[in-house]
Parts: C-alpha cells; sequence; structure tokens
C-alpha cells in the first residue's frame, strides 16, 4: 500500500519533535501501522534544521495555505497554535477533503464546534488528543475506554507549569512570585505566563474533556475560572497540617442540575494517587459509574510527549482513510445528533467544601462570631486551626475548613465576616473536594 | 441503523455486569455508538435472576454452542473462562464470521496466537480489553494511545488479590497468612489462591502486555514467574526502612539481547507514584521512547469495572462492523505480518539489582566474609542494614541493597554465601528495580 503523505504546518517545539518521532520510529509505526506515513510537506517561517535531521528531504516553504492546497497531502498537521490563522487554515483543509491532526486546544476549546460541524458534513476527521494532557492519551481513554460508563466527574492536573509552581512552594516553603520566575528561567513558564497561572490553559482543556465526557458542546466562556497567583506559602503550609495538598485542577460534574465546570486551586486529600503528582507532570481521575476511579498520569507538555499524541492520531486517521465515515469514533465522543445541551452551573450554584484563612484581631469573642455567621448559613465547619500572632504583631491567623455548602451560600457569609471590624483585609478562599469515588 | 445483537456466554460476575451495564447505560451508549446495542441471547447453567433486571427478556439457555452458531447474532461475548470450552467456543464463532469479546486472559495467553490467526483469516477481530487490568483501558492506550513510541520497558501491578495482601502486610505489619485468609473472606481470593498469589495470573496478563508493547508473539511458557508466599512482614518492613515498597510487578522490557518477561516481588522507591498503588487496586507503567512515563490506574477486578471493558470493547466492534478489515486496530498492536521473533532473555541473564537478607551468626567477621565474596563477584553493595539478635537468640540479620548485577553472577554468589558455616538456612532474594524513566 502507498504511504500516506503528510503535510506538516508549523517546525517549532511540537512540529519539530512530530518530524523527529515519525522519522525515527517510522519502522516500528510502520509494523503497527500497517502503511507507511511520510511527511511530504512542511510550512513554517524558520526553523532549526540542525535539530531536525532529514528536514532536507521534504518540502520545507513559508506558505502554509499551498501546503493545505497541495492535492497530493492525505492528513494536515496543524501546529501553529493560536486562534488565526490555524482556524482558517484547519477549514481550508476540511474544505479540501483532508483529515486534520491538530494540538491546538484553545482552537478546539473556541472554535471546536464549528470545525468539528464543517469536518462531518465533508466526511473527514479532526483528531486533537495533543490538546489535552499532552502525551497521556485521555481523549482516548474517554472517547472510546470508558465508553460503556455514565461518567460522573473528572478532575485533572492540566497545567504542567501550575503544578510545579504548587509543588516547589510546598516542597521547599517558596513564595508564588519566586517560584514563577525559576520557572520562567527554566522555560516551563512563558515571559507572559498569564495563560498558565490564571488558569486559561487549564480551562481550555478543561471544555475539552467536559464535552466528551458529557455530550455536550463545546463551551469555553461557561467555565469558571481562577487561578494561582494569589495562594501563599502559608496557605500550602495550612493544608498541610491539615493533610491536604493544594492543587490547581480543572473539574468537571453532572449533577442533577446541570454540568460543573471550573478551574481554581483546591485543597484535596494527601492519600489520593492525584495529589501525589508533582512537577511539571499531569494526570486526569475519572469517576465513572461502572469503571469507578481511573487514572492517566504522565508528560502534559513538551516536544516528544506532544508528538507522540501527535503521531497515534495521525495512525488512528490512516487505519480510518478507508473507513466509512458513519463508523468512525465521533468527534466528541457522542455522535453529532446526540450531543445534549444539559445547561452549565453558574457558579453561585455550584456545592463545594472550602478551606477560609482569615487575619483577626487576637481578642476574645472573635472565633465565636465567625462561628455564628457560619451557623446561621447553614455551613458546618469540618476543623479549625487558630495561629497566635508573631511576637509583636496584632493580628492572629484563623483557618477553618468547611462542609459542602452552597457558593452562594458561602459568598454571604464570607461577605458578612468581612463586614466584621475585628476581621482584617479579605479572607482567602480556596475550594476543597474530597474526591471519593465510592 | 439496526440495533447490533449481541450474544453472551456466561451470567457469572463478569456477565451479569455486563448486562447489567449494557442495560443501566443503553441510552448513553447508543448516544457514543450511533446504534444500539442489544444482548439477544445467552447461555448461562445457572444465574441470579434477580440480580439481572431485564433478563427475562431475553433468550438464556444452557447450550453456549447454540449460541455461537445462531445466524442472528453479530458479536460473541466469551465471558465463561478458563481453557476449554472457552478456546472451542471461540473458534467456533470465528469460524462463523463472529467478531468476539473477551475477559479471558488465560485463553488469550495460552491460545491467542491460534485464536488470532483464525481471526485474521476470516476478518473478523477478537477484543480483549477486559482480559488485562479490568477496567483500565491499557490494551487501548498501548496499542492506539502510544502507537507513535518504541516501548522501552513497562511493569505493572496486575494482580488485585497479591497487591491487597503486601498493602495489608505494610500498613498493618500483619503475616502473608494471616492476611490471605482475610482476603479469601473478602471474596477477593479464591479458596485455591494459587493463581492469584503464585503470580500465574499476573503472567498471563503481562503476555499479552508485552506482545502487545513489543509485537511479538504470545509465549506465555517463557514468562519467569515467582508469587508472594514466601514475602515476611520483616522483608516488608526492611523495605520501607531503606525507602522501598515491595509490590508483585509485572516487568517486561526490550533490551539489545530480547526481550525480558518476569513476575516477582519486587523494591521499588516509595516516592514512585506505582509505589502508592494500593488495595486490590491496579496500575501498569510504561516508559516509551516519545512520551516517557506514563501510568494507567484504576480497578483490576469486579463486575462493572470488567464489564466496563468488555461492553467499551462491543462499541469499539459496532464501529468496526462496516469498516475495511485491513484498516482495523491489530490485535497485537502490530500488523500481523510485522510480529517479529524477537527471542526471549532466560532469567539468568536479566540484569537488575536486589535486596538479600540472611541469618547470620552473631560474631566478628562475617560481614566481612560476605562483603568479600561479593566483591570477588563484582556485585556491588548499594547499602547494608545489621539487626542484632533479639535478645537470647544467637543470630543476627545481614539485610543488603546491591546495584545492578546479572542474575547468573547473583545466583553463584548466593550459592557461595549459603556455603558459609555461618550462614544459616536459605538467603531471601528479592529483585530490585529503581523504574527511571530519563
Amino acid at each position: 500500500m502507498n504511504p500516506v503523505n503528510v503535510g506538516l504546518l508549523g517546525l517549532g517545539t511540537v512540529g519539530g519533535g512530530t518530524f523527529n518521532v515519525l522519522n525515527r520510529n517510522a519502522a516500528e509505526i510502520t509494523r503497527r501501522a500497517g502503511r507507511g506515513i511520510r511527511i511530504t510537506h512542511a510550512a513554517a517561517r524558520e526553523f532549526d534544521a540542525a535539530g531536525l535531521p532529514g528536514i532536507e528531504a521534504i518540502n520545507v516553504s513559508d506558505d502554509a495555505f499551498a501546503v493545505v492546497d497541495n492535492p497530493d497531502i492525505d492528513i494536515i498537521v496543524e501546529l501553529i497554535g493560536g486562534y488565526e490563522p490555524a482556524r482558517e487554515l484547519v477549514l481550508k483543509a476540511i474544505a479540501n477533503g483532508k483529515h486534520v491532526v491538530t494540538a491546538n486546544k484553545a482552537l478546539i476549546a473556541l472554535h471546536g464546534n464549528e470545525i468539528f460541524s464543517a469536518a462531518q458534513d465533508k466526511g473527514v476527521m479532526v483528531a486533537f488528543e495533543a490538546a489535552v494532557a499532552g502525551g497521556i492519551p485521555i481523549i482516548k481513554a474517554l472517547r472510546e475506554g470508558l465508553s460503556a460508563n455514565k461518567i460522573h466527574w473528572l478532575t485533572g492536573i492540566i497545567n504542567g507549569t501550575g503544578n510545579f509552581i504548587l509543588t516547589e512552594m510546598r516542597d521547599k516553603g517558596r513564595d508564588f512570585d519566586d517560584v514563577l520566575r525559576e520557572a520562567q528561567a527554566l522555560g516551563y513558564a512563558e515571559a507572559d505566563p498569564t495563560f498558565d497561572v490564571e488558569g486559561i490553559d487549564a480551562a481550555h482543556k478543561l471544555t475539552i474533556l467536559a464535552s466528551i465526557a458529557f455530550g455536550i458542546p463545546l463551551q469555553f466562556d461557561k467555565v469558571y475560572t481562577e487561578g494561582i497567583s494569589r495562594i501563599t506559602r502559608e496557605d500550602v503550609a495550612y493544608a498541610e497540617a491539615f493533610g491536604y495538598r493544594i492543587k490547581h485542577l480543572g473539574y468537571t460534574r453532572r449533577t442533577d442540575k446541570g454540568i460543573e465546570m471550573r478551574v481554581h486551586p483546591t485543597l484535596i486529600p494527601e492519600r489520593r494517587l492525584i495529589a501525589n503528582v508533582d512537577g511539571v507532570m499531569n494526570a486526569v481521575l475519572v469517576n465513572a459509574d461502572a469503571v469507578g476511579a481511573t487514572l492517566y498520569y504522565g508528560a502534559g507538555a513538551g516536544a516528544e510527549p506532544t508528538a507522540s499524541a501527535v503521531v497515534a492520531d495521525i495512525i488512528d486517521l490512516v487505519r480510518t482513510l478507508t473507513a466509512d465515515p458513519e463508523n468512525r469514533v465521533p468527534h466528541l465522543a457522542f455522535q453529532p445528533n446526540a450531543i445534549a445541551d444539559i445547561p452549565v452551573i453558574a457558579m453561585e450554584e455550584v456545592e463545594t467544601a472550602y478551606y477560609l484563612r482569615m487575619q483577626v484581631t487576637d481578642k476574645p469573642g472573635v472565633m465565636a462570631s465567625v462561628a455564628s455567621i457560619l451557623g446561621d448559613a447553614g455551613i458546618s465547619i469540618e476543623a479549625i486551626l487558630q495561629k497566635e500572632p508573631a511576637p509583636g504583631a496584632e493580628q492572629a491567623s484563623i483557618i477553618l475548613l468547611t462542609h459542602v455548602v452552597q457558593e452562594r451560600q458561602m459568598n454571604t457569609a464570607i461577605r458578612q465576616i468581612e463586614a466584621l471590624d475585628t476581621i482584617h483585609g479579605d479572607i482567602m478562599r480556596i475550594r476543597l473536594e474530597h474526591l471519593d469515588c465510592d
């Protein structure tokens, strides 16, 4: 059988990794796919030829649209990133009847509905395993491996930069800003770290996971998103004193009222396997009705881990090339006509437990007034830690863990507590999930 | 599109779970598969109708061959277990042109080559996700998710009974026999626990994983297999003192000389995520060239976790029904004509590190003579613990960790040490792997 011709858009980190993995493992891949896979054309403005042995054998230009329009190419691999021209290139490739592989989480999260609909109309596939959690085959696990299940909820450490920062803060008692600077020096964080540390990157990925888990349209704008930049090393240490770790989680759950989609720092019990996923590593924990808890762990970024997912998608497409479009795995796990418009729940309606930390005047009766506001709001306290003022200081700290309550009630209670004249500054609030799978 | 008709062989634990999951999640499954899936016939000698709501609507007989021969059935699901008549039924189903799903690890490990060859000839698929690690989609992850990679090695906690026993021995300082009796009472272990505690069940699963990882034929008879019944609570405690956990691992690795396949108790560093997989849970850690380390965790047994994998396989087959047989995922991950006869390495040639525990006469010079034998054999010592005799006793214990050495050299050294008149009884030897993924 003739080899399949691939056109590669982008020769940066992931594009270069994809080129190298396909070349280095060509024999292994052909043994699996039953057919050769060769990159014949690539589009890149600039690239590092020294790091790409064999690049001279293929046709590299700076015209991505020419690659997308080339009739000899069967599969387009989009590794440029960003919204435009990636969106236009992918839609053009689809219009030209080509299958597409992409690692572009922002593109899928925001424009996936439009892209999948166009692909459906043309009978082509758009594969995007690399868009979530890098080399971990989580899209495949959810979409195919767990297809017998009703998914209850899933949660993931799906941004390596954020997990590296929180791990360093815990292991070494360091401050957020200090670790962020190191992460930037190590190349784990961008010069503008907003996408990573404010949770936008994780929200892109959570959007995709929620769609696949529950069979709902992609709805990035409905994800509640909160970053880790406010977390202090004291919060990390207090959480640990209670037997918890603070992780930056993407979390989505199906309830009777609809779907929760949220990205925020979260206390989780330290004995959970996912609490022990450290450094830049990613993991996704899925709780489903038949299988119970399953967890998927691996590198969430980097040239070759991401390329591993890109190339697996190419191999899947190669197997699909002669298959009946009606019998492929659907883009969002569920058949297009079975995508359901289950409502997404506003953050105020979400129910979760909480960690609260507040600075208080060190005098009798303060704890009683805080406890009384919480009690009146129907919020029960699971644990309390009162930290005496440092020598010479006048303010003590109160740290509380609560049972599960609706976010709206907690917002009201926090406003009331903050209004007390014995409370200083804002209350630090971090959500807490026990992640029970029973 | 018409629903797909499934014939179910066996209505025991997994058969009942499969029936219930397919019924309960019928709407969810149809949304994913694009087609209804209905069990029309089942074969079982006896079954618990009370635990199978809806069973009265299907045709249940005790004649499994009649189900396999029924021309209205598209897919046969074999959940009887054991070698015969499972083998004959599966081959008959294939001969009748039906696709097959099985959870039967013993059948695949011993007769998979014959079965897959017959399936290949008839253009049908035999799916067996449930045969390894229950509900964890590890076959799919290895065969499809990591298809871009050259696999270096993989290791798994793939027997829940053994992991439960080792976890209890560690957590509560209990003896093997004591925990085994509890596991039997809880239903985690069979009345005859040989398959689980002597590693045979794990060896079946490792046989399958090694084939898929490396593209080699199934060769159960070449797996080195050692159980956990000799492990004492002292070994568990000493391992912990050195910073290790003892886990019963299946381990397979590709070396320049061939493939290692082995199941044995193993010390692994306690900071590894897989060292923290406790109780009856399973996990598989894969180290591959592009993606690095990935880990897959979940329930390795039980009615619905196993059914989760069985039903996922049925859904995959439903999608495959109209697809070109040349473009399916190959049974053993690699195309049948690309299966390579890489030699399997004899255990004597394997290279690994070791934990050694010996009883010695408590007098000067004993350690020196042990160290001298090891030194002469080119075996370097990584750590030593000498445990003084209990009050009134005359024998001390020496516990050693060594660096990596060939098993043959270690066998020779152990024979020489055991021949010393200051050494009492046999030396306890447990292999040790660091599981570095860099």
